[in-house]
């Protein structure tokens, strides 16, 4: 296995269906931390997310017929929608379990890429149930919203973007939730000579556990503002993040809404609390990172506008 | 006199102290609208605001001798800022009358840009008195926000910079407040077989009217969400955009919150109210721009984020 040339291949099949999304700077936020920054802009990718990236490269992996037969996840977040958008760019059902409780502005945003909701109880019990179903009476193939390693190869385009428009980047700060992004990030790196940090929400800090411990640790509550980063690790995200992170930054609730505030104000980008955190942590670790060039990404700019927490 | 000579001038004289900004294109607007948009981001310029060029653009005008002494304005909003931080770049004063009601947060802005404000009564004739006041004392040069040639000059820029990326556009929409940027616009567009129209809030529309009526109307009321249009037009740019502006388009306030809602969620791009009547306006009169490739200048986006409109 040549990752390197997986990563090149899975960044050509999918770049049809996703946007190159620009780097932004801010000569302000370059002051307020004494480093350079530069901020891979994935709010600005299409459905909103970078998950758009590695569900785009999980379907074209499989073959006419099981494109045909549709692909089947349970998410009520960015996947579910970057699974259905995906799909739809390539004329294939998607059936998107979400659980009963799900927000309906998120229902209404996967129906509005076409897919296929089949609702069922908020237990995992129950989505991994009702999604086994669904590939036993479709016959859809199942994708993972982040434990898969094509939808990792396709998040790596992230990563393969970044580095190729800023080669001498110290590091690349990158959200945690379930892996996927690090990851995909991670692997694009290993090239260079840059390190791969994480940044983690204090509340939901079971990667920087994870690597602590040297098994995969989960949260006993999900109490934050990033909604994105609430997910365990899968074992493959856990083993690549294990051998390719240097390490996981944590940042509290009050430091996510302060660096989203932040960005919002003298960036005049929408980012969600998950990609915010990235800059939580720079700020965080102002005297680690001086001077330094680093890459933030930021993840995705889907927010309910009705309810902001400034 | 050469327009099209003095605007390259402008160009290049300011471009050291301006960004070139993007130009954004969303496909779900497009959808929306049927129209091919392309989205000029002056909300990325520096201070957040096309106010940046016409400011910049004034002062580089002046001798060695009027720089020293230094600049004066009065206004409480972009324009204040703008020339605080254009004379702050060049390291000569910039002298800020704002009416003593004017938001802490605006005053906060100025003086971070190093400019020195002078408080009065908020009426047009103190804030005039006052102007003329630090004139005498200081020797200071007064650059007025919009009804100064120069700084329509300086404007200018931002439709060149549109027009040279995108030279096939059928129409520019800009919002009208003074008639600043509109104007700046309508000049850069001269050579182009390109359609200038105006957009503007319905309770201030004292632009439409004044087309309307050959002589300069003023506004009753302003109540707008749409703070940076309160403004009436002055004699210079009166007759610009009386010679060069096709029409303007009045939308309501809902229509200017929808059509900002619009560009926020889809675009994740902030931008103000003021900005929005741009897309407001296309999107109320979709037949007229249908497959039509449009520009859109979206002035500016310093927004109150504890204080939006949904």
């Amino acid at each position: 296995m040549n990752i390197k040339e997986d990563i090149i291949q899975a960044h050509q099949r999918i770049s049809p269906y996703i946007h190159r999304t620009p780097i932004f700077t801010s000569q302000i936020i370059n002051e307020i931390t004494g480093a350079k920054l530069f901020f891979k802009c994935e709010n600005f990718q299409k459905m909103g997310a970078f998950k758009m990236r590695g569900a785009t490269n999980a379907i074209l992996q499989l073959n006419n017929e099981q494109q045909q037969k549709g692909v089947v996840t349970h998410s009520s977040g960015n996947f579910a929608q970057a699974l259905a958008l995906a799909a739809k760019n390539l004329d294939i059902p998607a059936y998107i379990v979400m659980p009963s409780n799900a927000p309906e502005v998120k229902k209404r945003a996967v129906q509005g890429y076409g897919g296929i909701i089949t609702e069922c109880e908020p237990t995992l019990e129950a989505r991994e149930t009702t999604a086994a179903q669904i590939q036993e009476e479709k016959g859809a193939t199942f994708v993972h919203p982040f434990n898969d390693f094509n939808v990792i190869l396709g998040n790596a385009s992230a990563g393969k973007e970044l580095l190729e428009d800023q080669p001498e980047l110290d590091a690349i700060v990158v959200p945690v939730g379930g892996g996927g992004l690090i990851s995909g990030v991670a692997l694009s790196a290993i090239d260079y000579n840059c390190t791969i940090i994480g940044a983690e929400p204090f509340n939901v800090d079971d990667a920087y556990r994870s690597l602590k411990s040297g098994v995969i640790e989960h949260n006993l509550t999900t109490d934050t503002i990033a909604d994105g980063l609430k997910t365990s690790l899968g074992d493959i995200t856990f083993n690549i993040i294990n051998t390719h992170v240097e390490k996981i930054i944590r940042v509290t609730e009050e430091e996510i809404i302060q660096a989203m505030q932040l960005i919002w104000e003298r960036m005049k980008i929408i980012v969600e609390p998950s990609s915010a955190v990235t800059l939580a942590a720079i700020l965080k670790s102002k005297q680690e990172f001086s001077t330094k060039k680093v890459g933030l990404i930021l993840s995705g700019g889907n927010v309910d506008l009705k309810n902001l927490p400034f």
